[in-house]
């Protein structure tokens, strides 16, 4: 049985790297991991410095350069395992640390070291093949730094360079923890936007149900709710990281910055209500397509089953007088009460006019019982 | 499949305001938000005034007017960002607080500020399309202040204005946090009000069941249950946040206040209550319904196949007597054995008296298995 | 498709009384309430004194009379605004706790006041129309007094006015507090012989399912399903009331009291348990229900398939003998392979046979594929 | 419908003793109760002293004559009210407890008391009927001495007075709390012993289940449920009671049997655990169970209807040429067009080519599609 | 009924040694135990020295020649009671640890004794019979000292052995914790091979699903159903295991191993988050094949309805045609209306025109109604 016409829907769940028994801190690349692009933004409140480059060299410079700046460093593909020991041993930063930015499957999560903290959150996105799926986005922030690493190239932080080049709001004035705030923002703001295409194809799904249901509503309410399931594994611990951020001691989240957490905490809890109003919605859709096929199916079996039984009997009557009992034996003598109808004049419109009268009482007997009502 | 007769049922999930990576406290006005117009009550003990306008100056007037009163600054309609802006300016609110109140999608929720506080309900009404669907009402309690703001023109706190102008009970003595209560437990009691508008549904729906069951009713149950469902995602909230202002350390929120909160949060739980039970009994009407139908199914099903089984051994015996072997050969010599029957005096009488026993036996046969009761 | 030998299975949910916008406080009767009726029973160690009456006058009277005793007031019927009004002002007791009163629609709840506690039960009982509904129990307890309100004629109490007059046990000697356990625990108490009659009810409807199963066992269950929501409804805030009490620091309930309000705390639990466990066997018993109707359709529609197709082929082949395939042409030539059969000495015979060996046929494969066996 | 062969499943839920409105303390002995046997054992490091009688006399005598031991007073039957409340008096025990001890409806819970503790378990065993019931164990602890209450003659607590006997491990010189924790860790032992017989008639269910379904299956399934339901009901309270004597204060509860208890509480756990895994398998058994009846229903009917279908065109070719229409009118005219087929020579011979040709063309239809295919 | 080529699935439930009311520290040996096997690995930072046997003296000799090293002893099997009695007695640990180590049914837990902490993990491999099962993994470990117990012979940690010779990382110098870490993580890394494992098998029904949909699925279903609520039962709780010993006081859990743990921690919630992922998604696949086979088994019955009752009313009308009614009465006088179409000419003609034109309606009917469309 073949159903060509759908796409398959596989729920990605990413490979973990590393093997079983690996020494913890272990970094590992996936093989096609890529090649790292780095940009470093220097800014303060009156300027905005940028560099790009693949090595550790552009950081040092510009470090080296803007000694009063705050340092965005944004780092797009994780193919050089030599890189990311490099910064990690400029940084001080641990190596358990690092095996996770390397990683592709860690939870959203907030955790505090003595001089930076660390976060991962999860970017959801629709890639090529048309599906939904997450890649992971991890930072470090420490005294006027803050370091983020994606998986992928990608312009979906663009608006914060642009914010950033504007200089509008408190962007360049309130440090790197604001910097990761409004990453991570735009991050959640990115689930608004994938819920909203959600919701689309869950009204698209109700028109189909009630214009032309058809068996790919199964699929794709199938699809939909797999989506939700894979969007609610990844927003559930983004709010638990959000809460952990609020009430974090760390001296590197100001409490300017946990004011506009408090705003993304609320984003969050909103994005887990759509979530679960659309995961109930795509249940009812599902429970009202399967109730519809089946009175569908019953709708149709009755009829056809109506319209059998109404000929049986007048089948069986037309049988009756196929019969060959002989009205005369072989001397042509008439035997009594063999089908003497058969010579009745007028006996063929009796037996039409009988077979006419049995069909009528059966569609009346049925009408009385109300088969003929849609149920 | 079209099914003309049944209204589409939408689950509104309000469209968010904003855009991915918008500055926190960025405020966007909706293309279809209204002109606001602003009423102000300042009113103690002794009188009431009242005043209405279209821009700030109006509040600034009745300010100046009225030093020992107490303002209710009733807006109604957001498309005014200026306006917006200007009341935030003038009585030092943050811009997280008029991004939410501009916003038409937050969660009921109560925030304490240095001094002010805010809150958000969302109120429950029944649309023009006779749909139910739910808007943001805010409000903002400040030293004999309140400032409440809707997105549409509406009399829903008509009853608040009659007894603001009756004097009667602490109306006027309690302060602008009584007046929030007040404002806060017209909009739970109208839930009450949606709430009885459901329950008659359901009553109807259940009279229907028995009465004259068809189609409609699971489409009206799912329809209810989905009303049920937002019921609950707005009542939810508001419970939390009704706790959360008794819980308050507030001193705009006075313990005199506390005590009716105490009473608006008993409401609460009893619609939650009320959505749960009334969900319960959706479910149960939905499980009767296809039961039902299965039931009816069965039996049309059953007494057809009854039918059809009871005459098809007669139609074979007619069949048997419909074949033609020939009782002479061609030299009209008698053939041994061919259907003698045919010649038999009464044959016909014998073949017929036969069908009926048949059919008696059959009868008999499934009357005493019980398939003639309904199960 | 009426069913008319089932009740029409109701869930009762009080109308509340009160209009959207009522000012808090603000006490509404019932149209349909009752004219109050008043017992005082006023007692101590050693005697009990009784006074009945409708108004005010009969409680102070008693007060006057008997000043070293406790008092216990019942008013039955809750018809009269201004005697509600009357106690209120003379007992010094918050409007709110007079609005509760006069509702019918609180949840058990316990409320502690400065110079009082006020408790709400929910009394089950089976009505008139022999449905199970619930109304409202209230009780204020000040010092060496205790009020009780009910909105009926009842005589549910007279085991606690029994045992008041014998003086057996602690209950002439330990306060008004021991009085409120001792009419909660009846109410409790009560809750018990409810379970016990849907236990019955229950059990009845497993025998029926085992000896007799008939489409009532589906509605009986729904029905005992929805007495246990709505017993759980009333038993779980009942619960935490009870729980409240034992917690709460009022020096009005002594730990005297609070040592047996233990015992009806674990009372409650096993309400709780009872429920649960009986809705659990009620969903067992639809599910058994529903499978048994399922597996008995399926066996007829089965015998009656297997049936028919066993005379489809014979019938098929009663058909071809019945072909008018001529011998003969009109010249009387013998037209070659036109149903020579029937020309075959025997040849009704051989047909015969033909079709009992098909049949037989027929009627082994099945048995051997096991289409006979009952699954 | 009667099913003889499966036996009724009842769902024993203890008949509680007491009515409406008894005074607290008030004890009711079962109409069916035993007569107590009283065995008293006195034991100390050295020797183990064994008395048995009816009557309180033999309690007072092992006291007067084992001054340094520790006693386990072992009480089987409660039908002797006179000997409970004799009890209670000389031991000091509270009516409430003593209540408990005689009702037969305890949840499984630990008390403190000034000088005792109290303990109540549910034993479960299979009575005489093969039904799983379940009864109560009570136990109060007081300084050397534990007095125990079981409503039966059972052996169950044969092993202890075995290791009592026979002296080994601290159940001689760890005092009475360590006693109860023997005995409660017995009565938990024997869940186990009950969940393997569960776990067997799994297992056997599952065998049937693949080798030779049939209808008692659900039967079957339907019972292990239910006995997984009361086993739960039983020792979920049993876990938090062990619990609770692990962080009991009372010095009676000493550090070296909370030790021991722990032990107890990961058995406990363990019990759990495996109630849930048998639950969740026995779902999954049903579900295959009845996802099989209808696979194996769907192909019995599918079968024969292919069976009828290929018959249908057939049945209706041998209908049209056993049609009568006339070759020849009565003046012997050949009447142009009726039937010239049945003078064809071979015509008989084509019409039979015909009829298996259609049925060959209709096997093969059915086959490309994949309908002979199991699914 | 028989589906030889099923696997049977069978939940292995560890079977529990000891019986009611054995004595607590009890140590039971399962009959089919295997012969213990000891390696004793002495390391520092400087050198691994390895040591074999198979009772204690191998222990005792290693100690005494590497008196400053830091030992793992790992004992694979659990056959030999008195060695287990000698280790306890020798290393001073407790009976209840003994017994805990010696039992096959332990649940994931960490204990703190004064001198040793004990831990206890499940290992999940796949057996000799393509099983998945879990067998028990105990660890005690002391000041400069690690014991590991498992119950079969097995390479699971060479792993470990290779890191420890090849003296990378801090497995040589952070002492037993981190042996104890490393192990756990080890088991843990397992755990994550199985779930890639039941991942791909997911896969792979999926593909099967959609391209050659057959009832194996369902079985594989409920086989890989059955497989993660397995890992589940273990997972869960070894999650709460790593989280005791990252809050334990003990000394022994140093903080630096506290780190490495916290990392565990993190693998366990991604585990719980996989299980519970693949686990809706099986209950999808299951479903959907739910949902296909009904949809399928509806069209095969919706055709062969069809063809059903488009033949019927075709063989009625040839049944009205092959009735015998008698144009000629016996003295060849025609009677009159009796089937005079028979002797029309062309009546065959018309009459199979006729059974065309109805055949015709009945399609366009049905395809109007759009009853071949596929639901």
């Amino acid at each position: 049985m073949t159903i060509p016409s759908i796409p398959r829907l596989r729920f990605k769940v990413n490979k973990r790297l590393g093997e079983v028994g690996d020494a913890p801190g272990m970094i590992r690349i996936a093989d096609d991991a890529l090649k790292p692009k780095i940009s470093v933004f220097s800014y303060n409140e009156h300027e905005v410095q940028c560099a790009e480059g693949h090595d550790l060299a552009v950081i040092l410079k510009q470090f080296e350069e803007c000694k009063c700046h705050c340092h965005w460093i944004k780092i797009n593909g994780l193919g050089d395992l030599q890189l990311i020991e490099e910064i990690g041993t400029h940084l001080n930063v641990d190596t358990l640390v690092l095996e996770d930015i390397s990683s592709n499957h860690q939870r959203p999560k907030f955790e505090e070291y003595d001089e930076y903290v660390f976060a991962v959150s999860r970017i959801i996105f629709i890639n090529k093949e048309n599906e939904i799926v997450n890649s992971q986005f991890s930072a470090i922030v420490k005294k006027d730094l803050i370091i983020t690493f994606e998986d992928d190239y990608s312009d979906r932080f663009d608006v914060i360079k642009t914010r950033l080049n504007a200089g509008k709001g408190a962007i360049r004035t309130a440090g790197p923890a604001y910097m990761l705030y409004a990453l991570t923002d735009t991050i959640i703001d990115q689930y608004f936007v994938k819920l909203a295409h959600i919701g689309d194809s869950l009204d698209e799904l109700e028109d189909k149900l009630y214009d032309k249901a058809d068996k790919t509503i199964m699929y794709n309410a199938q699809h939909l709710k797999r989506s939700l399931i894979m969007m609610r594994r990844v927003a559930w611990p983004e709010r638990d990281k959000v809460n952990d951020m609020i009430r974090s001691d760390s001296p590197l989240i100001t409490p300017e910055v946990k004011n506009y957490l408090r705003d993304a905490y609320d984003h969050c809890i909103q994005i887990m209500d759509l979530i679960e109003s659309y995961k109930e919605i795509t249940s009812s859709v599902i429970d009202l397509y399967l109730s519809m096929v089946s009175n569908r199916m019953n709708e149709i079996m009755k009829v056809l089953t109506i319209i059998s039984v109404i000929f049986i009997p007048l089948t069986f009557i037309a049988g009756i007088y196929g019969m060959n009992f002989s009205h005369q034996d072989e001397h042509g003598r008439t035997i009594p009460d063999n089908m003497p109808e058969l010579y009745w004049p007028h006996g063929y419109v009796y037996a039409l006019v009988l077979m006419f009268a049995i069909a009528l009482v059966q569609v009346y007997v049925f009408w009385k019982k109300g088969w003929f009502n849609r149920l």
